[in-house]
C-alpha cells in the first residue's frame, strides 16, 4: 500500500502526524510519500500543485490530507487551486461525510438524540465548478455570476452510490436535500434522478427536504436522517452543521472517493487549518484519525478500520470534556489503543 | 393606512386571522383588502398572480402574507410565481429577519445563550433569479444550470442598509456571510462592496464568515452575531437555522422591505403553510403577530409595534412549553394584552 501524504498548513501538520502515528500502530509498514504542498511552498516558489506532482500522486493507493489555508496567502487561492483541484482532477465525485454522535461526546443540542447518518455530497460539479465571471469589475455596473453546473452523469453516479450505501444500512432511507422550489433547473434534474434510481432500489425509502428545512431538522430531530444525498454546496453547509451537532468538526472525518478506483481517493478531516491555534498542540487529531479509518475501510482493511473506530469510541467515552488532552497526547492514546 | 392581506394556504389562513385580530386590537381602523391568492384560486382558475391584482396591490401601504403552498399544486409553482414574484416585482431587496431568543422560550441548544441578531438577506437577485436552464432534458446527457446573478447595484443597497442598521444597534457589528473561497466571482463583489461601504461607517465593526462556518457558530456561539448581511440563498438557509435556535420558526417573523418605499413592503412569518397541521388550530400565530409588529415599525407606528413585542415577550415568558395553547387562544391572549 502506497500512501500520498499532504499535511498542508496550520494544524493540518499536527493532526496528520498523529493520524500517521495511529496508522503505523494499527497497520505497520504502509509506504508513505510526503508532499510539501500548501502555503509554505506557494510562498517559496509560487507553485500550488505542479502537474508533475499531481501525476505522481495519481500513482498512490490513497491520499491523506491534513488541512489547507494560511493567512499569508490570499483567501481562496489554495482552497481552489490545491484542495478543489485535487477533488476535481481525481474525480472524487463522492464526498462522504459520516455524522455520528459518539457516547460521552458533548453536543451543543439539549436533547439526547441518537445521531448516525452519512452525507453523500457531490464533489465534482454544482456551484463548485468556478463557472461564471465578472463584468465591469469595480464599477457601479458590475455584474458577477456563479453558474452551478449539474449533469445527469454527475448527479446519477452520486445518487446511485448513496442508494447502494442506504441498502447496506439498517434503516435504508435516502433523503435528497436541495432547494427544488427555487432552483428548478438543477432541482428538477436532482429530483428526477432520485426518482429514477429509487425505482431500482425498492427496499430503500426515499424522501426529500429543502435545505432550509434541514437546518431545523438537524437541531431538533437529527435522528431522522440515515443517508443524505445532496449537491456540492448544500453538502458543504449541511456537513458543517452535522459536524457541529456531533460534537464539533474536531471529530468530523471525510472521504473524497472515486468509487471505481480509477484514481486514489483522498481522506481529510472536515476542519480547516485553524491558523489561530496552529503549533500549540491544541488541535484535536480525532477527525484526522477517523479519516484514516475511512481510508482503511476504502482500501479493504476493514479490521484495522474497525479497531480505530473502536479506539476512538472508547477514548471519547472516557475523555474529560474540559481536558481532552493535547494533539500529541490524544494521538498517542489512540495509537496505544489500536496496537 | 391601507393594508393588502394575502392569507394564502394551509395554516397561513389561520395565523393571518390572529395577526389581524392583534392588529385591530392595537391599532383599530386599519383598512384591509383581502386577496384570495394561493392554491385554491390556482386550482379554480389557473391564475396565480394576475397583473391586475399585482397592480392593485401596489397601491397599498403594506402587505401582510400568511403562507403559500399546498400539496395539490406542483411544488415550487406558487412559491416562484406568487411569493417570489411579489418579492421581485415589488423590489423587496431587504429581506429582514430578526433572530431573538425571548426569555422562557425553549431552544434546542443546551447552553444559555443570549441570541439577538438580525439578518439582512438580499431579496431580489443571487441564485433566486430563475436564470439558468436545462439542456437535453431527461437524457443521459442532460445538463442543468442555475445562474446566481449579483450586481453592484443590488449588493451595495442591501449592504448599505445592513450597515445603517448596525449603526443604530448597541454592538454595531456587521458580518458578511458568503462562500468567497469557492464562489470567487460573486464572493469578490460582495467582499469588495462590504469593504467599500465599511469605509463610510467607521464606527461599525466588520467581519466575514464562510456560510459553512456560520453553521457551527450558530449552534455554539450565536451571541457573537449582531447584523448578518448575505445573499438570497445563504440568507434562506441561515435564517431557518436562526429561527430553529430561537425556539422554532413558529416564532420567526420577517419583512420584505423596499426601504425607499417605492412599493408596499410585505410582512410574513418565516414558516410555510404546513399542510399537515392546517385547519387544526395547532399553528402558533406568534410569528405572524410579530410580523405585524415589523410592519407597524416600518409604517412609523413605533408605539403599537412595541406594544405587540412586549405582549409577545410576556406571553412567551409565561407559556407552558408543553401547552402553549391553540392558534386562536394565543391570538386572543395577545389581542387582549395589546388593547
Ligand atoms: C475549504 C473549502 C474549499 C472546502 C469546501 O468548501 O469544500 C471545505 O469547506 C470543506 O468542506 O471541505
Ligand atoms: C418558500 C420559499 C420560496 C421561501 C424562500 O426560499 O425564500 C422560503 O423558504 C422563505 O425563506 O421565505
Amino acid at each position: 500500500m502506497k500512501l500520498g501524504v499532504i499535511p498542508g498548513d496550520g494544524i493540518g501538520v499536527e493532526v496528520t502526524a498523529e493520524a500517521l502515528r495511529v496508522l503505523d500502530a494499527v497497520l505497520p509498514g504502509v509506504e508513505k510519500v510526503e508532499y510539501d504542498l500548501g502555503a509554505a511552498r506557494y510562498r517559496r516558489t509560487g507553485e500550488i500543485l505542479p502537474d508533475s506532482v499531481l501525476h505522481e500522486i495519481r500513482g498512490h493507493d490513497a491520499i491523506l490530507l491534513g488541512a489547507i489555508g494560511d493567512p499569508s496567502v490570499p483567501p481562496g487561492v489554495l482552497e481552489r487551486d490545491l484542495l478543489l483541484r485535487l477533488r476535481f482532477e481525481l474525480d472524487h465525485y463522492v464526498n462522504l461525510r459520516p455524522a455520528k454522535l459518539y457516547p460521552g461526546v458533548r453536543t451543543p443540542l439539549s436533547g439526547d438524540q441518537e445521531i448516525d447518518f452519512v452525507v453523500y455530497r457531490e464533489g465534482t460539479e454544482g456551484p463548485y465548478t468556478g463557472n461564471g465571471g465578472v463584468l465591469r469589475r469595480g464599477t457601479p455596473h458590475e455584474v458577477a455570476t456563479e453558474v452551478s453546473v449539474n449533469t445527469a452523469f454527475g448527479v446519477e453516479r452520486v445518487v446511485r452510490a448513496a442508494f447502494a450505501r442506504a441498502q447496506s444500512r439498517e434503516r435504508k432511507r435516502v433523503t435528497l436535500v436541495h432547494k427544488t422550489n427555487v432552483l428548478k433547473h438543477a432541482g428538477g434534474l436532482w429530483q428526477r434522478t432520485v426518482d429514477a434510481v429509487a425505482a431500482e432500489f425498492p427496499d430503500v425509502t426515499v424522501d426529500y427536504h429543502h435545505v432550509d428545512a434541514v437546518m431545523i431538522h438537524l437541531v431538533t430531530h437529527p435522528e431522522r436522517y440515515d443517508v443524505i444525498v445532496t449537491d456540492n454546496l448544500f453538502g458543504d453547509i449541511v456537513t458543517d452543521l452535522a459536524g457541529a451537532i456531533c460534537g464539533g468538526i474536531g471529530l468530523a472525518a471525510s472521504a473524497n472517493v472515486n468509487p471505481e478506483r480509477l484514481t486514489p481517493s483522498m481522506f481529510e478531516p472536515v476542519h480547516g487549518s485553524a491558523p489561530d491555534i496552529a503549533g500549540q498542540d491544541k488541535a484535536d487529531p480525532t477527525a484526522a484519525v477517523l479519516s484514516v479509518a475511512l481510508m482503511l475501510e476504502h482500501l479493504g482493511e476493514q479490521q484495522a478500520a474497525q479497531r480505530i473506530e473502536a479506539a476512538v469510541r472508547a477514548d471519547l467515552a472516557s475523555r474529560d470534556p474540559e481536558r481532552p488532552g493535547g494533539t500529541r497526547e490524544i494521538g498517542e492514546r489512540l495509537a496505544r489503543a489500536v496496537s
